[in-house]
């Protein structure tokens, strides 16, 4: 039996403020700093331990990571970047705000975006300043890899090597690993480690900075899943149900 | 022609005290901190950015990172961790302070150690719970490699491996690289680079938190090393020959 936690960044500037940031590099609130370093404790104070750790190339992520490593006293953790683990890409909308959106786009669009798997946003112009292919972290990745703009298929797609050709080996070699990421990118990985559908994938929720620890068979499969949380915190995800806790 | 940055951690809470550290995991205090931030500051103000970074297993060389990493905008640097970077091993005398060790062992004893290349300090008892055999961070290397004291030839040997397996052959493959270590272990480093002999390597001294910078040509033999610092340190540094900016 193998564990695995994932953990959703911490709220970022942009979450606060209802904007679109898919591969906007944008750091953490006040707030989100809380919700690692609160994290960080509860994962030390039920006795977690983790031998490699994997996150995006975002900050918001890596910042999340770093303060929930510093909490357990883990610097030293061997730390895997990949930008196959980076929010989807939201193309044209990256940096609108949702009112910002429906002004430009339409209400109906903005819904078919919101309940479709397939359905990607408006990509960026190549010669858009929002595009990641003068940014230094990129500039390994062959520029067709790299998106203008994703459904959630496409983010499916390119988180899923990631995870079998280095997650799914070093798990089952035995490694203690948490993955901290974003709302798309782990709802990717959800969506394959439980076979969820095309569908209910979307209404799927994941809360900024709570561990969701995975206990997996030998190949993998999920026995159980459950968000870690403080007592007061899942009492209160109890009483209301978009909360923490939730088993979405 | 190459650059390569090496950089000493930031004070620790233990230079503070003057007290003997080697492998104990102390963290910085807020000067040390300072000293980590203003490093970033200048590295990215004179233009600088890399590709990797190398460093200990220790708090206080990763948090010196961290810092630089942050005001360098660059959380998605690939790190890598090594035991072989970590300072020197102090055996029996770590936590001691100069006072404690002197009136332990004698004044001359002490003298001997701290003038000799090749003698060791006492070594650590196995049993002793100052060693490192039960911390993870350690646990996949052999226990004959781990130190119970050492010399600072003995550093030197343990340090070369790292820098003639991967740092040398990336710094060929044209990786920007910084290495954030700490005095013997960088001392080891750099004896290696500049041909020092064992005598007077024993007298240099690396500033904490101040950027190394050296320029290696194509066999990676040193062209030039400077101290990178802020035009008042290096005023400062000049009228007062022990400090910053020295190239000692």
């Amino acid at each position: 039996m193998y564990k695995l936690v994932l953990i959703r960044h911490g709220e970022s500037t942009w979450n606060k403020e209802n904007r679109f940031t898919g591969w906007a590099d944008v750091d953490l609130t006040e707030q989100g700093i809380n919700e690692a370093r609160q994290a960080g404790r509860l994962l030390q104070s039920a006795g977690y331990t983790f031998d490699i750790a994997y996150t995006s190339v975002l900050k918001r992520a890596i910042r999340t990571l770093w303060h929930i490593q510093d909490e357990m006293d883990l610097l030293y953790l061997p730390v895997t970047h990949s930008w196959r683990l980076n929010e989807r890409h939201y193309g044209a909308l990256t940096g609108l705000n949702k009112a910002e959106t429906i002004a430009q786009y339409g209400a109906e669009q903005v819904l078919q975006w919101r309940r479709s798997y397939e359905t990607s946003p408006p990509p960026l112009a190549p010669s858009d300043p929002r595009t990641s292919y003068s940014d230094q972290r990129y500039v390994k990745i062959p520029q067709s890899e790299l998106p203008l703009a994703e459904c959630l298929k496409d983010t499916v797609a390119r988180v899923l090597p990631l995870w079998n050709d280095s997650i799914a080996p070093a798990i089952k070699a035995g490694q203690r690993i948490i993955i901290a990421a974003h709302g798309n990118s782990l709802r990717a990985l959800i969506k394959y480690l439980e076979g969820i559908s095309d569908q209910d994938i979307l209404s799927m929720n994941i809360p900024n900075g709570v561990p969701l620890v995975y206990e997996l068979d030998a190949t993998l499969k999920p026995v159980s899943r459950a968000y870690l949380s403080a007592q007061e915190d899942l009492k209160q995800a109890q009483k209301t149900p978009a909360g923490h806790g939730q088993a979405a």
